[in-house]
């Protein structure tokens, strides 16, 4: 079997057996495939696409190149929820604190942040102390004691993944349903859940840029999680917006601990609260998502959703003080105002500018090996439909000796978009949902 | 500019202008693109395809990755033939020295085998003592004085190409028009030529398997040539057979010497003088198709064609004599008969089988460090139209202590095609043509 061979075929648009996908990914694992042609074996993939079947095979292959953990022996079922990322996306870190708290254990796993896109992981590391880099051995006695771990991905865990993820991104291959759904899932399922939320976000500021990219990517992921047995439910949310005001890394931490602490803004705990009743219910605490959202909401005017935040940053390694106000986190030094360009009506933010323009100030990375910036980024003074007039304030840039802020600020007056019309109506949070796996 | 950016446009179906294409190609040389994103993006290519302007500008690339030969200096219009490659495709051999011999010098670098199809260096290199290996000085000194040269390509010469070449062979993207065309015409280019014949060859032996495909192949090449000021003309020629009797390396060279003397096969002498009489008439040297054959007929008939091969093979360190009879060449030690398994006609030949019958037998390679057996081969005892009895000898194999015969036999059996129809006509030798560039 030449990998030439399958590329060929796959090429050609016939589809492979689970062996030849198999026999792909071990051999570039051990080095038998090389880097060229699993290059163009994704290429292949983006132009064919791969069958249901095809996309199982791949995942399984992914899974298997490295370890599974077995949190078989703690108690509960264990639930995580992920997101395909977006801008201003910091949901994780008050959702799952505030799941733990309701009695569902969530063992999470998050990602770095890339291209326009930030990472948990980075936003998490803006806490004093706080480290996400832990071995399986801590990563499992975190969930079993605290019911919440708050990590990035080991080594052992889908090794190819990590492999192909990062030829994906230097050969203009990301944005192919099947390689995304094998690459999140291979991940997921290597984690040791026993059910799974997805946040499939659908706009200018994410992946999927369409309602109908963004569903097909869904029915994929749902019929992979239900086909390795674990219940997935996959809701479909706006990216045609910032989530929440904050965008950068400390920044976004902090109205995540805002929510957990009673605050924060509307659409951050709305999703926050969707989300969290998703995985209730599919944690088998509640039946419905009512009785979820009344748990969510006890947890957090209890206080108890901040307790376990403070619980888990403390279990590994973090100052849980530096987490009860804002100046305990890392800010910018210096602030800069945008005003508007002209009067008129919000009409449409483009979330993706926005996302570089925060890049751009050292917040976010362009390739995997750059540093980043965790105090800088941007507060949002505005939302789709909000009125302004000429020069008034839209976004505050927090940055450092004005790295950045020229382009920044072409970016942000290029993302606002302000006509004459009277009244616009924002998109509903959620677009979508699949809640069921195809039988 | 991103080679990753660059991709991703191709990808999605844009255009790339000629800085571009040069940036792809000069970082590919210099280190800055990597194998992975090249194959990316010949992948892309394959499924995009090239406009004309960006084939000549990948074409212009290749060709400035390395040095051009200047032969200015050397009177006469310089003039080289080059085939996409067949099974049996000898024709170089008795072509180039005829051409040589009427007065058009002939600066010709071949190249070797590779899958199914033979390789004019390897069938030279049958030859005791001849050298094709040579320099670039050699090279314009054997052309300067012998008007004729008959070596492989010089490291020098599109740097660039010899490394794509060899990653499209393991990432399957071999078969892309623009890739095809730039590969061929850059190291064309690069040897110094003024006027070029190209057969590009059409059928089951070839790589391109329908007349559609070969002319699209033929007009880019045709468009390239002619953009370069290189009087050009493409001839598309019949592959569903194969070419002559002999398939190897030491007995294809000896049919072709035997095309020398006077005698081998009709399509063999034919299609050298269709090739040889355009050559002659871009070399200036007729006016027209009938004067060029005659003047050809005459170079063999006289024995100068000869002659000059001779001179040739001892200029380049060979044993003139050896050439004079079959037993100065290699040959295997064993000899097996291959009979017709019904009676019938032979209706029909797949060329491509018999290529990779030879290959089995050892004359060819799968790998380009693979070595190759030159003395084994192929001899065909019937051509389409032939009716056979059963058990009548159809092929004979020449090998070394059974290498391969298992698989050659099957290959050929299965290559045979033999029904009850009563006659089949064989496609002409010459499908089509195209002589003048588009202006």
């Amino acid at each position: 079997m030449w990998a030439s061979e399958l590329i060929r075929r796959k090429r050609d648009g016939a589809g492979l057996c689970p062996e030849e996908i198999e026999h792909l990914i071990r051999g570039y694992v051990e080095g038998d495939v090389g880097d060229e042609q699993m290059a163009a074996f994704c290429m292949a993939v983006f132009f064919q696409g791969m069958s249901d079947e095809e996309t199982s095979s791949l995942v399984k292959a992914m899974l298997s190149s490295g370890d599974t953990v077995d949190l078989c022996g703690i108690e509960g079922v264990k639930v995580d929820k992920h997101s395909t990322g977006g801008v201003g996306d910091k949901i994780s870190i008050c959702l799952a604190p505030l799941v733990a708290a309701c009695g569902v254990p969530v063992p999470m796993m998050s990602g770095r942040a890339l291209g326009h896109t930030g990472g948990t992981l980075d936003k998490l590391s803006a806490i004093p102390g706080f480290r996400t880099e832990q071995d399986i051995t801590t990563y499992q006695r975190l969930v079993e004691t605290h019911g919440l771990a708050l990590i990035g991905q080991t080594p052992e865990l889908a090794p190819a993944d990590r492999r192909l993820y990062a030829l994906r991104d230097v050969t203009a291959t990301v944005e192919s349903v099947p390689l995304i759904a094998a690459s999140i899932m291979s991940k997921k399922l290597a984690e040791g859940i026993d059910a799974l939320v997805l946040d499939v976000k659908v706009g200018s500021g994410a992946f999927m840029k369409t309602l109908s990219e963004a569903q097909a990517l869904a029915e994929v992921l749902s019929a992979i999680g239900w086909g390795a047995n674990k219940p997935t439910r996959v809701i479909l949310t706006d990216m045609d917006r910032v989530l929440g005001r904050m965008v950068g890394n400390a920044n976004e931490t902090w109205e995540a601990i805002e929510v957990l602490q009673g605050g924060g803004p509307d659409d951050v705990r709305e999703l926050t609260l969707i989300l969290g009743a998703e995985m209730l219910i599919l944690g088998q605490r509640v039946g419905s998502e009512a009785e979820g959202r009344t748990l969510l909401m006890e947890a957090i005017d209890s206080g108890k959703g901040f307790e376990k935040f403070q619980e888990v940053v403390a279990a590994q390694g973090g100052d849980p003080r530096a987490v009860e106000q804002r100046s305990g986190l890392p800010s910018a030094p210096h602030q800069e105002e945008i005003g508007a360009e002209q009067e008129g009506t919000i009409t449409a933010i483009d979330a993706e500018k926005v996302g570089w323009a925060a890049m751009r100030l050292g917040a976010g990375r362009g390739r995997a090996s750059d540093s980043i910036d965790l105090g800088v980024g941007i507060e949002m003074m505005v939302d789709i439909g909000d009125c302004v007039k000429r020069g008034e304030v839209v976004a505050r840039l927090s940055h450092r000796d004005g790295y950045g802020t020229v382009e920044a600020r072409k970016l942000l007056q290029q993302a606002l978009i302000i006509t004459n019309e009277g009244f616009i109506a924002q998109r509903p949070l959620v677009l979508d949902r699949i809640e069921e796996g195809k039988q």
